[in-house]
């Protein structure tokens, strides 16, 4: 058995209300930790994506919420916790965690809202607590759940970064991935770019190294090449950053189109999250579309292109539930059709 | 009508028997000209890519050749020129232009071998100026002939560069976006980044910018999102680099995931190429692999992963013809099946 180390990207300190994060912008070349209590560097992280990854995200909100019961003042103590919880429920679109972890906590808010201030505190924290735990736990059951679906001699097509990063340290489908390794199969990982932040060229890479998992780097243009030209047993698996009821998945650009080369070339395609990623109600999912500038200039410091040029900038695409073979969450795997067989899960 | 300027990317200097070219690899940013009769900077601009598109690399080769008979000494005349146009010959694998060229250029060389060196030199330009004018009026052709592909309204997917640039002025599958938009039909052309050396943001989206056409930037992983998410009718129109006798097409890295991707949509998928490009008696293509630094730092100044990290590089790939619906060359359209129609062109 591999004994690997786990990245915790986002810790909280109870004593002083200040979170702790990676901010994941520098990676790989530099490890820089952030610390704060400011709902304003709060927000700007999430929308800079300093902190990232469905799950994390979720998580860095809970705390951030726990961390606003201990700035806010006595004069317009409630008021300020609504407010800046709200400006951070909006900071991004598309994944579902957020706004969840938010409206959680805000519950909890609510619910002790007669409480003294000590006792708040003590309930929001522990709230965030519950909500870290439970995403962690929710990645390592995934690893677990999902081990079987692969084999020793795989080598495995991923796209942006589900990891420990992404996931409070454990990972959605990085940790089948790391499960499967950790099982003793032999694998390899194909990490595209992920364009245009790069985040598995950046990310994934980085964490296959820290595990020793062997990984090999490829652009997205590179995916039907590598597919189709690639030996052996083939298998596709993606994190989510929301899924309806009908198995329709939300989750990093590109992940669409590599469902539909994993069709093309018969590759089954996993996607692999936790329960909190589920929208149940929800009928389309909104898609993020950021700054056109991240297209043109790379991380922001390398233009590729002519200043004046128009670009779009979709952070997300949505893969219809007909090109997924199975989606693994934290209570099992679940299969096609995804209407009966997610609602019987949750 | 709409008038447009071309750029000619090799000029060929008759007095001095230099090569002039514009420096690709410093585009859009710099417009920088090398000038040069080294054969030693003649292979560096190909494997660099300084000079390159299949129909640039063979008008360059071309008049590389030319070149080493104004730098040949007397006492190994013959040879010097024929061992550097082997040189030459080999820079690059893929394009079938530039060994077309080279062995061209050496017939002209053998048929002179008892002439003065002034007829021979004299033959050798004419033999380069005339397939350069033939590339470049292939590239004219080729446009008018693929015109009527692209209907007013269209949106048009394209890779890397096959414009001016790439054909010694005149273009590919640029070509035709040129001459519909010179016959007023309002066209979006939209340009992938074409990693891991960015020539659609580079340099397609510089052309377009010059010639006014309205083009969009994305990154290679938002090719199916925005073949979805676009309305309208949508054609993709790609360059070749080789093709087979049946219709296969080497082209850029992504040409095949977008030919899938394409059929999916149901969206028509059009290779434009001149004749030079066919490879009639060759059964498969030599894929250039290049080296992997390429995709872990990009442009050579980004570094976006690990410094241990594998990668893999491969320059192109290869488009089976059953996901190809027509080749326009400058002799006309051709279709399924094009084991036929190619033949009856050629």
């Amino acid at each position: 058995m591999r004994e690997l180390k786990d990245i915790i990207p986002v810790r909280f300190d109870e004593d002083s209300g200040k979170i702790e994060w990676i901010n994941q912008c520098k990676l790989p070349l530099d490890e820089v930790w952030k610390v704060s209590d400011s709902p304003k560097e709060f927000e700007y992280a999430i929308k800079k994506l300093e902190v990232r990854g469905a799950p994390t995200i979720g998580v860095y909100a809970a705390y951030a919420v726990a961390s606003l019961s201990f700035t806010a003042l006595p004069d317009n103590y409630y008021g300020y916790i609504i407010k800046n919880a709200e400006i951070i429920k909006n900071a991004r679109p598309t994944a579902v965690n957020l706004s969840w972890a938010i409206d959680n906590m805000l519950k909890i808010l609510e619910i002790h809202k007669n409480d003294s201030i000590e006792n708040l505190r003590e309930a929001l924290v522990s709230e965030a607590y519950k909500i870290n735990k439970s995403e962690y736990n929710a990645g390592k059951s995934i690893g677990i759940n999902g081990r079987k679906l692969i084999k020793d001699g795989d080598t495995i097509f991923t796209r942006c970064n589900a990891g420990m990063l992404a996931c409070a340290g454990s990972g959605t489908s990085y940790a089948i991935i790391r499960q499967a390794w950790q099982d003793g199969k032999n694998i390899t990982v194909i990490v595209p770019h992920t364009a245009p932040l790069y985040q598995g060229a950046r990310l994934t890479i980085w964490e296959c190294e820290k595990d020793g998992i062997p990984a090999k780097l490829i652009a997205d243009d590179m995916v039907g090449y590598t597919m189709l030209n690639t030996k052996g047993r083939k298998i596709v698996l993606v994190g989510a950053d929301r899924i309806l009821s009908n198995g329709d998945v939300a989750n990093k650009i590109g992940t669409y189109q590599d469902a539909i080369l994993a069709k093309y070339h018969d590759i089954p395609f996993y996607v692999a999250a936790p329960t909190s990623t589920m929208d149940m109600n929800a009928l389309s999912i909104p898609i993020e579309m950021r700054d056109p500038e991240e297209v043109k200039v790379i991380l922001g410091k390398l233009r590729v292109t002519t200043e004046n040029s128009e670009a779009i900038n979709p952070a997300f695409d949505v893969t219809p539930n007909l090109l997924i073979n199975s989606i693994i969450t934290e209570k099992g795997i679940t299969e096609q059709p995804f209407t009966s067989s997610l609602k019987a899960q949750m």
